[in-house]
């Protein structure tokens, strides 16, 4: 369902010096666009030349810089120039994917997560966005041009509720929250699919159950990669805090803190269903398995003796005498009759056919109290 | 067992501003309950306007607010703004479920919990509880009108035990508590119908038992989802309190808190003893396989030959002597005998039939020191 | 082994006042028997009104009450209000079970834990003890009559070791160390039938393994779910003691937690095996179901096709020019044989029947150094 | 590989007394070694007397007081009195096996661990030694005589290294250490082992092979029992240290946790790696099966309708025109090749049988990138 | 994938004076290659006689002394007394493995990790790499020559970034560095390989994948062996740092960590999905075998009873009327055509022949949004 591979690192060459940068070929090319606003209104537009971005810091207008695509090495340096960033962290935004963390520096606090950007077509991918928050500024990364922010800079123009009257870590916290709050629909649709399979399971297990109960676990998997480092490290922030959270967003990062937790265990507990699947499925094909073999056994077992009298009877020996006698065919079938009858009646003994086995005193407690 | 699903969370669209409230559509409109009381005495009445409820906090008299169903977000966002309740703090009342949680705020305490509610016909539903203390009013929400809090409503009435004596927190108290022992007697169902269950697995293992088995498993991590942060969440406000927590009744939450310990151990011993049922269930179906291949086995390889053995004797060729020799028909046949003698007693041997196994060695050794 | 049912809670109704008592009808009204001692001497005698309780308390002398039984409300009450116990407390000493703990109150010290009454058939039985330790007495209520504290009382009577010189602490160490102690004899009985059941599993594994191997698990898991909050309850007192506490007794029940430490250590080694008993049993009967598989499918692919050779010639076609060939009945018997040698030359090459496979490389080593 | 029985504790009759001494009534009688050393020269003798000890502690010398063997209660007692040992001590020296452990006394600092000790066979013990280290004495106790501390006796002897120059608590490290070293070469038996049963279950799987899988699951169950205590009291005693310990001395006790704790790491891997054998081992007799099953199944699907095919034929219906056609006879075996080779295409589609199955794709994929 | 064995300590005999060194007898002599820096340039000579390193401590240029090979116990020795190294950590570096650590000296900062050193075959080898950081000078111990530094020294000689102008505690992070990223490309290969063996497993599973399975379940236990006390090491230099760790450095290490972190969450990751693959793999094989079962048991169910109804008419009797009828013949194979319709129906409706089940609803949702 997620598309990314299982574990491709983009990372430089084994030795290399710290900093170095691995940009995906196939990665877009950066936009940069620049969001000033302040409680009047906003202003929006697109740079081209990171050099820019220093009268962006040195203004102190609250501003937020979206660079959307990690393609062009030397425009990431640039931005990273004018930021004043450390090596190691423009590294870490762009040798995806690292892991979700939060680190404090004193210029700024650095939050690397990973966001679930929904595809048309109902999938999902799985992305790396990294947030720096510095006084006056926001500036985040991601991978290619989404989505993802689209509501959150539609609420910064509407200008209803806080955000434009608080500071950037309001905005650094509604963006957290937007990506902490697109798994929930990830985590509905892969509810829905485990319960379904679940049913599956227990019913007729069409083939492709077991690919589809394999490709939920990896996913969930991925799933959890993502959101255990994230709630930690929001729990961190919350706890340290940082030189630019104010008590008031604090508040508001608890909330999303808590959604980070709630995703964690349904997570969790989807998980345990899963790797519960499995058992059940073990146990649903070991039962049918049980029931043909019965079904094989009861039959070879009646006819292949059977079909042995009458083989000895079809011996060609001159010396037979009882195929002369008048009653010794009527007499073998009666015989065959008993023989199979007794079988029957002791394969019915044993609960291998016939009735189905009682299945009273579960069925009647379930209709009691 | 429990008739939520999985996991069906009412949540914004996302990126939405904080603070959204989702309403379910289905949700029965609130009916507003409020109980004044004193220690001479108990005043109930309904209140249709929010507004009203500002002259109750002002008042100072201890009141309790039961806010029943949450299907008018108008009557919501009335009743948040008359306590002064944060935006958040009404978003994690109504877009249920939130994890359980207890967080203090600086006007009042706020518990998250989920209660067992229990259904006419035997089975049992889980909602959702929002209490939150002030200095003189507890205020609670449930998802829908129910009898859950009657008992307590009942003891206010008779004003048995410290209950009007006390302040709100003892009221608080008294609620959380019946909601955690609502536990109990859903996990004594559970109890026995896994014992039932484990019966049920030895032995003929209807059809069915399967579900029911998968059932239980999903009710028991539903029920520790619900408990263990609710556990936690007490552990924590008997640690730090709150600034309406008297040391009083301290002591009494302390006694919730073992109880929803009790509540988390006893769960954490089914879902083990759950588990252990697929694995016993795995064994008993492979051990039910061996014996009915081995019923197979012994008579598809005694008769098998011997067919064969009466096969070759109904061969139509001319030359064999054999058939005209006046003592091979019974020379046949006793060694049709001995054949399968033969086979019988190498299978008894193998202890494929006859005799049970010998159960020897284990039982001598019990005997010994 | 034991004899309590899973889990069955004497539990008030819901919502019911704190402090509610549920007296099982069932239990036996309560004995109290009260011993007082000194260095010099001993006095035991039996007291029916809980009333005459107040002046053992006020008298200061050392005492030892011990209540056998649960059976009384009124009697209960009774003697709570004699020693001031808070209607919780004495609600956890009558509603049992409750989970294992130990609580600190500023008049006594509260001990519940569970005890393993051995009966006379060689099975056992799980009570709950309460033990609550004031200044100069301690207070214990047992759910009926028993033998358990019999060796502690005899102790107690003929006055060797430091018990009537030291305080009442001492003897509430005495009482737990006999409680911790008895799990001793039942994990020796529990590790023996376990060393029983792996040669059993492995060996002819005769019907009724599976149900010992299931019931030993659940023993061990009501084992851990009392010396596991047990252990932990010892190692709070230890570390925080209590206002009765000596620091010479203290050193004692450090003692007294290595044992139950050690009782811990064993219970989980002994759910591994049990837990490993399932993954060998499996093991072996898919083992045995795959020998009885290679019996069938040997005897049955030799078998079948001679058996259909014979049956070609067994037909009654007229033109069959073969069967008047003189040499084709010896020919077909020679050409089955071949069929014959080909088939065990083939199965004897994949190991599935003959000289049972090379077992060498392991068993030389096992000889070896 | 072990020889202890899985928990076999001399343990007194419960209710006892604490400090009941149960003596092993097969332990040997306690041979006690006084070695006595000093920079310039060892002098070692056996004393008889414990009281004798007396002068030994009062000397003041260096002393390592060696007791092998625990057979005699009231030498036992002696060298108790002699040193000062509080009777809950002595009690964990003889009433083995205790959990190892480390304990801090004013008077001694007391260690409980567990030794391997090689059996000439190959094979090993395991036993306790207990270590008391004083002020100017080491006193260590072995369950039986042993070679054990040979070693560090011959390195007390010949002077070389630290160990005369510097404390008792030198002397009390050279012994704890080479009590951890004598796990390793435990842990590389049971590891060529693992990997040799490794090759067994995926290859030929002799019988047997499950036997010594067990045992071997036993074995590390025991080891790491032993380790995983000894690992944390020796991280205490690091951590606190006691009075006894010189900071040179910790550096050492230091690099011994070291050990223990690889000890345990390697514990820990081969556990995890022989619960992977068993489901290997399931795994590959799954297998196993599925392929007996195919071979069953092809023969017999082949075999069967062609076997009724030539039964028709083989009836003595008067009226079977079809027995007087001369071509007849041709085209029914015609038919038989024509349906047995059908049957053949079908399984080798389903590949049953003939060329293994198609292993293309995940080869190829190797090749690529 | 990994060449050293399972487990293969050089230890000293049991009981050994501490500082005892095993040196492998394999092992290639050491090479000491003395590389001294400033930020001007760099110099690099081998060393033959390790006292002339004394004057490199004394001289206080910044060094890094890189011995490659262990197999020289005299050479070891030297080098040990020129650093005044204690002989517990030369131990430690000699008798490989040690589990990876990090340990402060007052002279030095000790590091063991384990090293991945890729093989030209595109396997690979683990290595322990000792590193000591002293105060003006690193010095590395290699088990055997390699390249795994040849970039960072390469990065030395260069003179680009900081290397050259930081102090030795740079050089130290620049090595510890490149062993961590060493993991990449492995865990990116293992990664690979576990996606191509859960597609071989629920595909055409060729004989050997198990095998590959059980060989990268081993190579990861020995990969988290590797990472999870590195990471901690890391975690413990970085809180608590060493007397020549600046806080520049630092930051460096703590980038280090992130990385290891990483790998190690990789790790554990895949160590999930390969044991999902032998549920997997349970799964797919037990649903072949059940397949297969059907097949056989559909064929034979339906021809045995045929074959005996043949049988039947095949025998031999003088007194069988319906062989003369002339319309019992049709009569007969009419019935068996009935027969055989009847239970193709039966079987039909089971699901075990014809149309593959219903995999209707599963689907359907698949292709929906």
């Amino acid at each position: 369902m997620l598309q990314r591979r299982l574990f491709r690192k983009l990372h430089p060459p084994v030795g290399a010096r710290p900093g170095t940068l691995v940009v995906d070929s196939g990665s877009p090319a950066p936009r940069i666009r620049v969001t000033t606003y302040a409680e009047e209104g906003v202003e929006e537009r697109d740079v081209l030349d990171p050099n820019q971005l220093r009268s962006v810091v040195a203004s102190g207008a609250k501003t937020w810089i979206d660079v959307q695509g990690l393609g062009d090495e030397a425009v990431l340096r640039g931005i990273s120039a004018a930021f004043g960033i450390h090596p190691l962290v423009i590294e870490d935004v762009v040798n995806v994917p690292q892991r979700p963390k939060a680190e404090s520096y004193p210029e700024y606090q650095l939050f690397i997560v990973r966001m679930v950007e929904p595809l048309s077509d109902g999938a999902a991918n799985v992305e790396q966005v990294s947030l720096l928050l510095g006084r006056t500024w926001v500036l985040t990364f991601e991978e290619r041009p989404g989505l993802a922010f689209d509501p959150v800079r539609r609420r910064l123009h509407e200008g209803t509720g806080p955000m434009r009257r608080l500071g950037p870590d309001y905005l650094a916290y509604a963006l957290l929250d937007s990506i902490v709050d697109a798994y929930y629909p990830l985590l509905q649709r892969l509810g829905d699919e485990i319960e379904e399979l679940e049913d599956e399971v227990m019913g007729a297990a069409p083939p492709g159950t077991l690919e589809r109960v394999v490709e939920i676990r990896k996913t969930l998997l991925q799933v959890r990669r993502a959101v255990w480092p994230l709630r930690d490290a929001l729990a961190g922030v919350i706890k340290d805090g940082g030189p630019f959270l104010t008590e008031e967003v604090r508040v508001y990062l608890r909330d999303t803190y808590d959604h980070a937790a709630q995703a964690m265990d349904v997570t969790e507990a989807y998980r345990e269903m899963v790797s519960g699947l499995f058992n059940t499925y073990l146990s649903v094909v070991s039962n049918r398995t049980n029931e043909i073999m019965r079904v094989l056994t009861v039959t070879a077992s009646i006819f292949i003796p059977l079909t042995f009298m009458a083989g000895i009877y079809g011996m060609n020996f001159e010396n037979m005498p009882e195929l002369r006698v008048w009653w010794s065919y009527p007499a073998l079938l009666a015989l065959m009759l008993l023989v199979a009858g007794g079988l029957v009646l002791y394969f019915r003994r044993r609960g291998w056919i016939g009735a189905p086995r009682r299945r009273g005193r579960g069925q009647d407690r379930r209709a009691g109290p």
